[in-house]
């Protein structure tokens, strides 16, 4: 009866496939079933595998982005980054919002490297987003922690893939801009959008710290009441700011929007401006590149590192390595001869 | 009549040391005597092997370097970085002439990556510093060149030590600031010194690539004539863009002077301020920190780029990389899968 299907088979499956959804520990190939269906505690159950330090966790974590991986790569990813206080978590609402109206399905995760330190500056907290939360089309995911940003950042990446296979369309990776966070949120996203305030006097802290050289957009949050006047002053301030670039490779000209979040003003109009990026780049091709660009950059990124830990990690170098700074400090050599010998003792074994 | 000096012998070792100071291909011994009794001819040569790619040349640069270590690491080190136009050449004649007069030995040295190039965009004119050249107690050395910044960075590094063991105690390391040179030149130096124009209107561009950050003076030449108002502007300009950063670890207060180095004014001021820096940061052991911190930032760095190098000239490495970077974009890898089978099939060899 092999291959035939029968009632009673039939019922056997169900049975089976109903008893692997509940008990809690499905299997990898159950679990990317699920999510490409679409399943929301699925999903969560998977990145919380992926995000897992555990040894055993490993091979399923590996399993599971390997099952995703061919409904991945579909999303709009957008990166949103601004300080605390500026309005991230109700701007986040309001554009998640209107995207499920419109009929998208909407992922929101979060870089946050300071969240094992901290316990958490962002979306750890289960009362923001109160609305978006329950919607169904979005899902909202607290920040990955992780003792390197780097770790953080593949954890982040690999969730993006599971996200992608559950159909989530627009995906927005969020960051408050601990150390080099927001560069790590723009190797990750198509569309970087910085979100501000008027009279914050950071124009130029966004200039040092290559801020806003890596903006698509500048929105201008609060833009209501008294502040209304302030926005615009700022709205001039930061298209200065942003001529101050050459052009982009993806010849899209960044762009400065205000909003009010708050009141749900100038969300479609950001929301417009990321489409009108998405079609303008997906024309010109660098939509894709930009991508594969990404991709180069985590390869190598991850390679490395590898490669640094395991020459600092290994104890020979680690005793050597004093000694040869020793040498430097006594003027008997110079740094260029002791990392000579350092790798020769490295490469000899 | 072994170790006594008589006149015979006396006349032998006289004839000998002609000779060997007349031969073109002095060993590194009767280098390193040469160069430790100041002789810029020794000196020249040296460098000039340093700086030589044949690898004949390897082992006696190495003999030269180590035998004069013990005589390096005593002078003073100050970076100075301009655009073109700025009146770099001018300012470091002043400069120099101001401490060979007062009893000072002054080398000059640049970094300029461009030159392989372009053919060198500083230095390699011979007119440049027409009366600095002349004096005894100054050295003039058009930039080293070489495919990588970091392979000048190591010939200059280098060529600092034999200048040091020549007896010159101040030592001016210039770039025009190519690429990431600012940032070299500031690694290797103990005081940065970021000269300037009034009303050239690039505050946010130092303030973007982070030169304004590492500046220890900002000095606003050309300040004469028509230019005085423009100057006392840009002081205050830029006074106010080096108190963005918070404190130097030195606890150095960055100063703005003004000076005209082609009428010979506000040089000494500029003097001035690198003895006093000199002075607090060796009272506060700042001067010595920094140079170790250097040693090490120069150790790692040619650890990390001949791991990397070795990585990604591997002949197995080159070939599947292509492949994996093939299967990330076929959506069948991530780049941290990729990763790790370049990382095991590099470590299994």
């Amino acid at each position: 009866m092999k291959g035939i299907v029968t009632p009673a088979s039939l019922n056997k499956a169900v049975a089976k496939n109903y008893k692997e959804n509940r008990k809690k520990n499905p299997s990898a190939k159950t679990l990317v079933s699920q999510i490409c269906k679409g399943n929301k505690t699925a999903l969560s159950r998977a990145i919380t595998i992926i995000e897992s330090t555990a040894p055993k966790h490993q091979e399923k974590a590996k399993a599971i982005i390997k099952g995703c991986l061919p409904n991945g790569n579909k999303s709009v990813r957008i990166g949103i980054t601004g300080v605390p206080g500026v309005g991230k978590s109700t701007f986040i609402e309001q554009l998640g919002k209107l995207l499920t109206q419109r009929g998208h399905k909407v992922a929101v995760l979060a870089i946050d490297p300071s969240s094992s330190l901290s316990g958490g500056s962002i979306l750890g907290d289960k009362t923001r987003m109160q609305e978006l939360v329950k919607e169904k089309n979005a899902f909202i995911r607290p920040s990955a922690s992780g003792d390197s940003l780097g770790g953080v950042a593949r954890k982040t990446r690999e969730a993006i893939v599971l996200c992608e296979a559950a159909g989530f369309d627009t995906i927005i990776i969020e960051t408050v801009g601990v150390g080099q966070s927001e560069t790590v949120v723009h190797s990750m996203t198509d569309f970087f959008l910085l979100l501000k305030l008027a009279g914050a006097g950071d124009e130029l802290q966004g200039i040092k710290r290559g801020i806003i050289e890596m903006a698509d957009a500048i929105v201008i949050n609060k833009a209501d009441g008294d502040n209304l006047k302030a926005t615009q002053l700022a709205k001039t301030e930061f298209n200065r700011a942003l001529h101050l670039y050459p052009a982009k490779e993806s010849s899209w000209t960044p762009k400065t929007l205000t909003c009010s979040a708050l009141k749900n003003q100038g969300i479609k109009e950001v929301w417009d401006m990321v489409q009108e990026y998405v079609k303008q780049t997906k024309n010109n091709g660098y939509f894709t590149q930009k991508r594969t660009q990404q991709n180069k950059f985590w390869l190598l990124e991850t390679i490395n590192n590898t490669l640094k830990n395991n020459f600092y990690n290994n104890a020979t170098i680690k005793k050597e390595l004093a000694n040869q700074l020793k040498a430097i400090k006594n003027n008997t050599s110079t740094p260029f001869e002791a990392a000579e010998n350092l790798l020769t003792t490295y490469f000899k074994k």
